[in-house]
């Protein structure tokens, strides 16, 4: 069967040929590269329990689900940048050094698992980890329910909200992840540029996206959210070095070859959620996009490569959560004090 | 010369009295009360310089004014939580333990001086204390003026704010005040109450307040701010035991006559505050006030006075501010990275 193009050209003028072209391809350009790229767009957060994603918000912001009555969710994931905490390891309790990156939270409901090694399923399964983890809020997921069941803005808001007079770490979890599915980012200018807006980003961003393509980043960093959806290991061609004792997928399957396989991260946002790897030790995105050139490509990016790279990379921040800040039910003379030098 | 009623008493029968005494009554309430009463309303804040507020928002939240990255403005004066953190005394850097108990920031632009101790005579000098106060953010003036300068998003931000290209640590504080200077938390329902709204507070609290002025406690917490316009001795008529070190003003003065002279606080967002006294031994309201009428006024208050000036303390929590979370401009490959385990 002939091409479409080809029995144009069989029957009209080569002047009228031009102008049919022309218009196939921009008409092409429009309808068929979203599906064509390797990368999708994404779209606002629908949101479909909005009490559940407001009692959630009040949860992310507050620090009394840590055992110090100091951490909450944002700290660590700051929404005022970009999600994550720009340090290479977090602060937890008693300042004690968290062990990894702590990833974006913007966009993690279109990662296929959670954690940088795959150890929880969904976002409220993610969530309370956190919660317990000694050297993060270092509270119990006990403590955390007789808390919230003191306060009595709580009490009534989680009835509220799930018709139950429960008040379980579930409900609380499941509120936290109803809050985090709307922290997504959509309208990035790459972003539009697939949804057929050539204007969105330059020549440079354009060979930037052209070379991602062209010399295998592409291949991890794929789908909507240009990551989370594949587990990869970390120094593929070459090994990586580095003093951070986190292993990987193999701290889940307790397998030997799963040793630095990782959740491949998200790039969206990636310009404001510096420093990168699971270890942080890429201070930019010039020093990321150099080692992963080495490790998983076999490939040295000249500089002018590299830079075009980069400019693609800061293409893909979207549009940030506009959050009001939400105000905390006070606790009640019942609520159990926070010692936090104790 | 004879009184209103007097003559009223003279001419009107006396159902015809009866009538004009109850309008005389209630038009006299409407007018005159908020002149007679010793505590006044707020007024919403008036917004001179909205670019400087935008930009001190901005700083509010930003961490990188600490020398982890980790520790802003908000942590301990959260705006969530009414403005402080709820905790004895503060967590600062590498989780040491601050000295006092971290004071509302809401309506502080009403104190006739800030810090407990009144060390600082406005919001940009005490805006100045703790970034460079080793247990809290650590930093020194000159480091986080230095980062704030290899971020080009403050870079451009400030020189259109200050119409200048230095960014200096005055401009800094500046901008924190001017965004501190609009979180004033107007219409708590005294405060509807002192413009005459008389169903705005209860039996209840209306005895709570009586009491409140018949017992002394307004002279100290009176004017705007019920509070912060005067030093006053904690521990009075007995003295005050507690394990905390700070001795007040006389840390100021030198003099030891002005040990344990502290700022008064200010009463309004009272009930969010938690817990109280510059140590926050007092865990709750009713601790609180029982404290303040033995070591202040002799006086030991009954369970039910004691009930009635804590309903009257719960009417002062006003509208808090709304703020939609600021985007923090991104640090640029030349910004100093935060050591926070260093």
């Amino acid at each position: 069967m002939k091409s479409s193009r080809s029995r144009v050209l069989s029957t009209f003028s080569t002047a009228t040929f031009i102008t049919v072209l022309f218009a196939a391809t921009v008409s092409s350009a429009h309808a068929a590269e979203p599906q064509a790229e390797p990368i999708q767009p994404i779209a606002p957060a629908k949101v479909q329990h909005p009490e559940r994603v407001a009692l959630g918000e009040k949860l992310w912001f507050d620090p009394r689900l840590s055992r110090s009555g100091f951490i909450s969710c944002n700290s660590c994931h700051n929404l005022s940048m970009g999600g994550s905490d720009n340090l290479k390891t977090s602060i937890g309790d008693k300042w004690k050094q968290g062990g990894i990156n702590s990833p974006t939270v913007l966009n993690s409901s279109l990662n296929f698992v959670q954690f940088w090694d795959g150890r929880a399923k969904d976002l409220p399964e993610q969530a309370r980890g956190p919660i317990a983890n000694p050297i993060e809020m270092a509270f119990t997921h006990e403590l955390a329910v007789d808390t919230l069941r003191s306060i009595p803005g709580y009490v009534d808001e989680f009835r509220k909200v799930f018709k139950s007079v429960k008040l379980t770490i579930s409900e609380i979890t499941l509120a936290i992840a109803a809050f985090e599915e709307t922290l997504v980012t959509p309208n990035a200018r790459f972003d539009k540029w697939l949804k057929g807006d050539k204007t969105a980003i330059n020549a440079q961003e354009l060979r930037g996206y052209q070379l991602f393509k062209g010399s295998g980043c592409v291949a991890c960093h794929n789908g909507q959210n240009i990551g989370g959806n594949s587990f990869q290991k970390m120094g593929l061609v070459e090994p990586y070095k580095t003093g951070n004792p986190s292993e990987g997928r193999a701290a889940v399957t307790g397998k030997d070859a799963d040793r630095f396989n990782f959740k491949v991260p998200t790039l969206r946002n990636v310009a404001l959620t510096y420093p990168y790897f699971h270890d942080g030790e890429a201070a930019t995105l010039s020093q990321a996009v150099d080692t992963m050139g080495r490790l998983q490509l076999a490939r040295k990016f000249t500089p002018e490569e590299n830079a075009d790279i980069v400019a693609f990379l800061k293409t893909l921040t979207g549009d940030q959560p506009k959050i009001v800040l939400p105000m905390l039910p006070p606790s009640s003379d019942k609520t159990p004090k926070s010692k936090p030098f104790e």
